[in-house]
């Protein structure tokens, strides 16, 4: 087999994740790796779990960056803070909380599902019912951006919920993060998981985590052995948190982790509240364009994720070829529908570097292009000038 | 707390990994992140997929790279192959056979530990009496190459002991692949795991795992779901091994993996065998340099491994101090000793693109000279010629 040096098409990925790396990221992984036991390694790593506090808006001591994509961040929160036996509430309502249910059984817990709408916030009447139902719950898990619907939920009152019922939580925000406020300690939450390859304009491959105190107490606390040896956050802390007296556990991503530094240093250069500022006004000029065309978001307003626009396919057009052709024609990837809503919508995503006014106008533009080809029955003419209204 | 970019210093890495990366490789980690789902990139996983056989040596359809560290390579053959109740053979001659142990007991099994002297290979005889003595074990684990003593053992004949008495094996070829001989199929190794960092010269973070068919049938009839999520290979290869209809598991790290495939693409233009010739060469060339000055390697000729040499520290030396040294004087990194040999060895690592004759000069130059300084009972003026005749 004839193979040789790979040369990646120039894309520009508005899909669920990853998202469009910025260029300092890029050029911040290909820095000299180093030894993941030297003095300078350690300083460094000391500096992204401070960033890291400040991306997740909390003080906890136990925030740092899980060597692994955003599904062993999951499993790390589930694997230490799960006992065979321990009742788990998990709301679902998209592919992501179905995850978790597989989380909870496969550590021995049994999980009570809170069943909602693809495509709508998890409701907290049903997350309060199912906590009265099940006065022995230990903990709630649930999505605040469900990735394969765009729909965000209100993740202030389930903590609350959860605490008034004295449920612990774990909170997915693998996409939130960076993109919509995301405040693990004005909120409460207590265990809290995300990916570098959305929001935060990374290269996919390392998951942020972080737990608090009444979180690290139950680990502390456990009968019995964390199942993975790889996630477990009592050999992860030895080396994260031992300050210059470092335990090795295993070796770091060295230069995955110099590229999460420069994110997370881009990020708060911008300011969070900015950042949080620029999704939500290039979500409103790229549903703009969107509508112009007759197009329509399948999550109602107040339930919108910026980051992430799930767009119903119209009528007769075929799915898969529309993103084959934005993808072949104009290097652009945005996404297929997921698990229930497969081949019915699209998703579009606006996170990190990759949610730029310029970016919206090529989405806009091409899939107006395309789809007009294809005969669709879409408005033309119309979107570039609303986007454009909207950005002004 | 002020926080500016993070650039490493420039270091020669010559510990227990990671070391050097190879510069065409850290440039192709910083090539455009392109979606994980994109045809171009599925094009590349295929060829990633045919390089890592060839460095197994394997045919195994069951070939792919964990998209986490060399530890959780470790785990991803554990919790796929053992179900609660297994038995298991564990060859402890180091650190790392330990972390099997744990590996087996978290997954529910028991291990049947055979311990080695530390420093030396696994000794067969007392592999075949444990498996004598233990009839309804299923699995022998073992260590191909120790990276905290730096043995190496006989994996063709432990393999064959296992098979004898009808037992799968697990192998860790974490610091052996690429730099000694690693024959997965003649030798019939049924998992295998091992880590970019070593002598693959890739940076860390991705660890290269391969099943036989045997390894597979176990996997595919276990009793229950295996315990992690993240590492079920029943998943996994819906992703890895789908052809174009591969199924969403979790985000690949896109560019850690464009890093691996140059890396692998590296090893196949040298030629393995060419590649573990060099690693045999400059090992010499390296033990001539530390004899002469009087250092000793403390694994027996037969039993050592050519890139990593642990050297007694001479009486009365300051382990760390040394190090430190050599790493603020020279930038040049060695690693410590591990275990039961913390503070008796320095680990010495000739691996991958680190194993040139330049670092050997400089390894042994500064070693002497730092050691001269310091008063060490050493021959001085002996060791560069040694080096130079050596690698004539």
């Amino acid at each position: 087999m004839e193979i040789h040096p790979f040369n990646p098409p120039i894309r520009t990925l508005m899909g669920p994740g990853p998202s469009d790396v910025h260029p300092r990221v890029l050029e911040a992984l290909s820095r000299p790796t180093i030894g993941h036991l030297d003095p300078a390694f350690i300083g460094m790593m000391e500096e992204v779990k401070v960033l890291l506090q400040y991306a997740f808006q909390t003080d906890n001591e136990l925030t740092l960056p899980v060597s692994a994509p955003g599904s062993a961040g999951m499993e790390t929160c589930f694997v230490n803070l799960i006992e065979p036996g321990d009742k788990v509430i998990v709301c679902q309502n998209g592919v992501f909380g179905g995850r978790m249910r597989e989380n909870v059984e496969r550590c021995g817990g049994s999980a009570v599902m809170v069943e909602n709408d693809w495509g709508r916030a998890v409701d907290p009447q049903r997350v309060e019912d199912a906590l009265k139902a099940n006065p022995d719950a230990q903990i709630v898990a649930f999505v605040h951006a469900e990735t394969s619907t765009g729909a965000q939920s209100d993740a202030k009152s389930l903590v609350g919920l959860a605490h008034k019922h004295d449920c612990l939580t774990i909170v997915d925000a693998v996409t939130s993060l960076g993109g919509t406020p995301v405040k693990v300690d004005v909120w409460g939450i207590d265990a809290i998981y995300s990916g570098t390859q959305k929001c935060l304009s990374c290269v996919p491959g390392i998951s942020p985590v972080s737990f608090n105190e009444r979180a690290q107490e139950k680990i502390r606390n456990r009968r019995q052995k964390v199942q993975s040896w790889f996630m477990d956050l009592n050999l992860v802390m030895g080396y994260w948190g031992g300050g210059n007296k470092r335990a090795y556990h295993h070796t770091a991503p060295v230069n995955a982790l110099y590229a999460l530094h420069e994110a997370l240093l881009i990020l708060r250069e911008e300011g969070l509240e900015n950042a949080w500022k620029r999704h939500q006004r290039n979500h409103l000029a790229l549903r703009a364009g969107l509508e112009a065309m007759g197009l329509t978001l399948i999550v109602p307003e107040a339930e919108r994720l910026p980051q992430l626009n799930a767009v119903s396919i119209p009528e007769g057009i075929d799915d898969a070829k529309v993103r084959a052709r934005l993808l072949n024609e104009y290097n652009l990837e945005i996404g297929a529908g997921l698990g229930a809503l497969a081949g019915q919508v699209w998703r579009i995503g606006l996170m990190g570097h990759a949610c730029r006014p310029e970016n919206i106008l090529l989405c806009v533009a091409a899939l107006e292009a395309i789809l007009a080809d294809m005969g669709a029955e879409i408005k033309t003419g119309e979107a570039l000038p609303a986007v454009q209204k909207a950005l002004a």
